[in-house]
């Protein structure tokens, strides 16, 4: 039970929230002993005894004082660069680096073997939800068939001002930057990007399988159109952002991030505004439910202090599951039921559609719900971008193996 | 990672979940060596190889292959014997005996410490939630505030029938006991001693405080009528069997169990029928909602489950927030606004209110609403187990220290 002396890489808003948050949690023994940002002159809102600063990264990592890496770098290949130095160098790291962490996990883990070191990246994925750590200790075991959530607080956002506020689509995006849970990149949030950096991250924990991110379907909703919004109100659901990992036999999974259609009765139907909700089926427990702020400072931060405080404990991920004997491969085989609204006939007949079930044309809005392989979706996923298409996942049961 | 080799003990709803949840999971590394039963000849659902039957205590205790006890007897002498028997004999227990661990648990954690072996027992508290785990180890900071919830699946279900479905009360009680949901002794239950043991592990885990049963303010349905469903629907609201502990000020915290109105903008509102649905509040993170079933055979045994995984690991509670500077002290010092139906005005007199603000009398129907302090409820709680009497609480925040 050691002091934690940390190095910190990264001063924006969760950093900043990091740094308020050690400083309050007076039984965490630990400090922030340095502090490296990009720009020493830019203005920041939490004050900082300046000597604390410094543009040397270096300064942190020859620190012999320093005894853990906490990195949250906006920037991916600043962040794989701090993080793999310090592991090199046997200084363990927590990271919030959701993309760097999704790209490069394979290599991460091979590090942290070969230096006997660790890193704990629990705020890469729904903020202040504890799912990679309960999915790693806690669903430790093969009674697993699904995890699937709504995992981007920022479209959510988006989505609920614009479903249960009518407010216009570009208005929301507008203040989900000003509330500052969206990305500096807007697109990586609506198009699915952050969702997809994070499924990649669960389905580690989950199954023990790495996917890289060009091999799973995703698709965002920055075509979303008033159209779909008002089918979808008919209907008397909502269309949510969700991500899922998920059996579809005994020793096949798939995975992809996509629009769906939410009815009432689901649990992720009351997940509005900024928060995030994970659903974790399993054999035996059936569904469990958690619920939690994904995005902003001070619950991103709050889950970095939890990691801080494991390290207190010598914690690291086991990665147990990659070892587990038939573990499950991955699949795109699957057939999906999708709803797509379309901009003409010759568009539609360019989709491959296993079945049509339903068909609507009418002056300015057309829409067909179909059967389509996945597989199929990730083939002609360039022409899906376009503006006057929009796809949206009615949700199924692949796999149900409680007796 | 040595393999597990378990003793049994209980081999009723719950150990025969167990059973069949440890042969399907086959990278668990576990079996079930022996299993002690109280009666030999009674007949099971389950079909077990009957060399695997034991009625001899020993005959577990003293077979040095067997490295865990698995502890589900439901008579908390027996409970109490077999686990401390175990432990002093530095073999390690996974226990799911809420009733026994919510009255030894000081005991208990001496003598993990003093023999250098573990007890674990998630299960014993919202079954298949994993919430010991996640206070010990991911909330373990300052910054919790509170955990509050239905922890009860028999008493909610109960209530579920009661207010979703119209059914007389003796009806849903019948039939929660025919579901296998309630406890053989049903008062357990539905006068809240069930969600009070819970609540005092919770408690442990969350504050670092043990406060022992009597000294705490249990109130259940039992006694809810007609009258107190009806006012509750004309408000919209549910009256749900909330368990709760949460800071009053920066260094007290306060605990009851007691019915309370629950409004739909709450997360417990949607917690139905056998669920349990937790929520964890606190600085920075804001509001936590877990949820999943509370009760029945295989949830249970997953959560064993869980536990057993965790051994392989050597996993162990710490108990680290016991250590902290600064522990909060507990109060019973605290106003409550709280709803009661009386029988008459002498009873009304008896009852020590702060302030009435709502009064209504009719033929067959009197309530008030009105401010009352917690202590002085637990003074006057034998006049309130009338069965023309019941309360519930007004949920309100005692504190909010997040900036």
């Amino acid at each position: 039970m050691n002091e934690i002396r940390i190095g910190l890489f990264g001063f924006g808003v969760v950093g900043q929230g990091i740094y308020r948050v050690i400083r309050r949690a007076t039984n965490a023994h630990a400090s922030i002993e340095r502090i490296c940002v990009r720009n020493l002159a830019k203005p920041r809102a939490v004050e900082v005894d300046p000597s604390l600063l410094t543009d040397n990264p270096d300064s942190i990592l020859d620190d012999p004082d320093i005894n853990l890496v906490v990195e949250v770098v906006d920037d991916p290949e600043a962040s794989y660069r701090f993080v793999t130095e310090a592991i090199r160098r046997g200084i363990p790291v927590v990271s919030g680096s959701k993309a760097m962490i999704a790209r490069h996990l394979p290599e991460l883990i091979e590090l942290q073997r070969k230096h006997s070191t660790a890193l704990l990246y629990d705020a890469s994925s729904c903020g202040s939800i504890p799912v990679i750590r309960n999915l790693e200790e806690y669903y430790d075991n093969d009674l697993l068939l699904e995890v699937k959530g709504i995992l981007n607080g920022s479209s959510n956002y988006i989505l609920s001002r614009v479903f249960d506020h009518g407010e216009p689509y570009d208005q929301a995006l507008t203040r989900a930057q000003q509330l500052g849970f969206a990305e500096s990149d807007p697109s990586f949030d609506i198009e699915g990007f952050d969702s997809l950096f994070k499924l990649i991250i669960i389905t580690v924990h989950a199954l023990g399988v790495y996917i890289s991110p060009e091999r799973i379907f995703t698709y965002g909703i920055s075509s979303i159109s008033d159209s779909d919004i008002r089918y979808a109100r008919e209907k008397s659901m909502k269309i949510k952002l969700v991500a899922q990992v998920v059996k579809v036999s005994a020793d096949r999974f798939t995975m992809f991030v996509m629009p769906e259609f939410v009815t009432p009765s689901r649990y992720i139907y009351s997940v509005d505004d900024e928060y995030n909700g994970v659903v974790i089926r399993g054999e035996c427990y059936d569904r469990q439910f958690m619920f939690g702020k994904g995005a902003g400072s001070l619950p991103t931060a709050s889950s970095i202090l939890s990691d801080v405080m494991a390290r207190r404990h010598g914690y690291r991920y086991e990665y147990k599951k990659m070892d587990y004997v038939d573990r499950p491969d991955y699949t795109t085989d699957v057939p999906l039921k999708i709803y797509m609204r379309y901009p003409d006939s010759d568009f539609l007949q360019s989709i491959p559609f296993t079945r049509i079930t339903e068909h609507y044309t009418s002056a300015d809005y057309n829409y067909v719900i179909g059967e389509i392989p996945l597989s199929r979706l990730i083939e002609i996923r360039d022409r899906l971008s376009d503006k006057n298409v929009f796809i949206a996942n009615f949700p199924q049961f692949f796999l149900d193996l409680d007796d």
